[in-house]
């Protein structure tokens, strides 16, 4: 366990979507803000990292449970914490708090470090990860195979402008919204997500369409669905959802 | 002219483009929950508007003047003052300023209150706009006429969820980025915007395409681009944008 950080946060108009809850795209976000202020706050902020090692920090994997999105205008505390390292993973945790204390959200993310001029992993640092106070552990977490979509239902997304970052590439929280929108309104009005497995393999720049495949499947409770992002290069996203039927 | 108010504000990496500037629809959905924020502290609410007088605010044109757009992390005072209205508009201003005090945009923007049922435009009552201490006057604000884009070059846009709003149609700062966007990638890196004329006519759904129309104009000091925002249902939107070299 590391040092804990957080922030208080109201949730505004502009990051809710037609449900009134925040747009888990937002979400993620503001949560990955969080963590750099931790980062800042403890002398190793992004700048100083890529200045000083050349290495940045990539998200790889999300594993997120929701008891409930926040809804608007609700005020929330987004704590979070780098949990653990090994050779070539962090692991930092986040979890979204409502204002009696209940957890809303909890966000498991694993991190690597990449050499920005090569674009490899590298091995983590000691001195990089030691001011967060987590503990290095010889294995790697064993996170559940995402298996390749089959017979999905194929939906075509442009890369706009806007869907890019400063660093040029599709930001992180987009490809949620590429899962959601290739469900259609009837589903997002009908079905909420309780957990979503996200795993990010190669990143996604302009002047490229993606295909988003998804196949849904009926469970006792509610669907799950599998989702596939691709395009030319290849295989850039991929993830299993799990929802339930909306109250 | 009536009370000000103002919020300070750092600009966060999620909110920015790949110039690394706030993105203009972010600063507009920003503005718009500072003045927001103007009414509540007034007693004066979106939903006591809606739930007193069943009627809602709506921006129909926006001016916008623009010294220099906020970058990345750059703290910013968000002012903003419901300067004066008439039988039919408010006019209301919102000053972007700097640390400094510098102001770096000035956003000259007209609301009308809407009937939510007939959704028609209802004349403005004076017991809504009071408390802003705004002054009354005869005559409405003459905005200069845009004219219907000619030869222009056709994008079309699909309609997305994440481009709905909570009111379940297309938000306000979405039109910026179809007009931005349908200029490419290599006109934003080289041009930046110094002044834009935006005018709303109709709003957009979900499960509707616009097409986006515009011209640029060659210009001694840099580029004109004019924008109309069309789809089945007629014109939506219309826009003039006057551009400069970035430095």
């Amino acid at each position: 366990m590391g040092l804990m950080y957080h922030e208080d946060y109201k949730v505004p108009f502009y990051e809710c979507d037609v449900n009134q809850n925040i747009k888990l795209s937002a979400l993620l976000s503001l949560a990955l803000q969080v963590s750099g202020k931790q980062s800042l706050s403890l002398g190793m902020s992004d700048e100083h990292v890529f200045n000083t090692y050349g290495l940045v920090w990539i998200v790889t994997d999300y594993d997120i449970e929701i008891q409930r999105l926040p809804h608007y205008s609700e005020k929330i505390r987004i704590e979070t914490e780098a949990i653990s390292y090994t050779k070539l993973f962090c692991y930092r945790h986040f979890y979204i708090k409502a204002e009696s204390g209940e957890i809303l959200l909890t966000i498991h993310s694993t991190f690597i470090l990449m050499d920005f001029k090569t674009r490899k992993v590298h091995p983590v640092l000691d001195e990089i990860v030691a001011p967060y106070q987590s503990e290095k552990q010889k294995k790697a977490i064993k996170l559940p195979k995402l298996h390749p979509v089959e017979d999905g239902v194929l939906s075509e997304f442009p890369v706009r402008i806007y869907d890019l970052d400063m660093n040029r590439h599709v930001n992180n929280g987009k490809y949620l919204e590429w899962f959601f929108d290739s469900l259609g309104m009837d589903f997002l009005l009908d079905y909420e997500p309780k957990h979503i497995q996200l795993k990010y393999i190669k990143e996604v720049h302009y002047d490229y369409t993606i295909q988003s495949t998804v196949y849904v499947e009926n469970n006792d409770d509610g669907k799950s669905t599998y989702h596939d992002i691709s395009g030319d290069e290849g295989l850039h996203a991929r993830a299993k959802i799990v929802w339930k039927e909306r109250e």
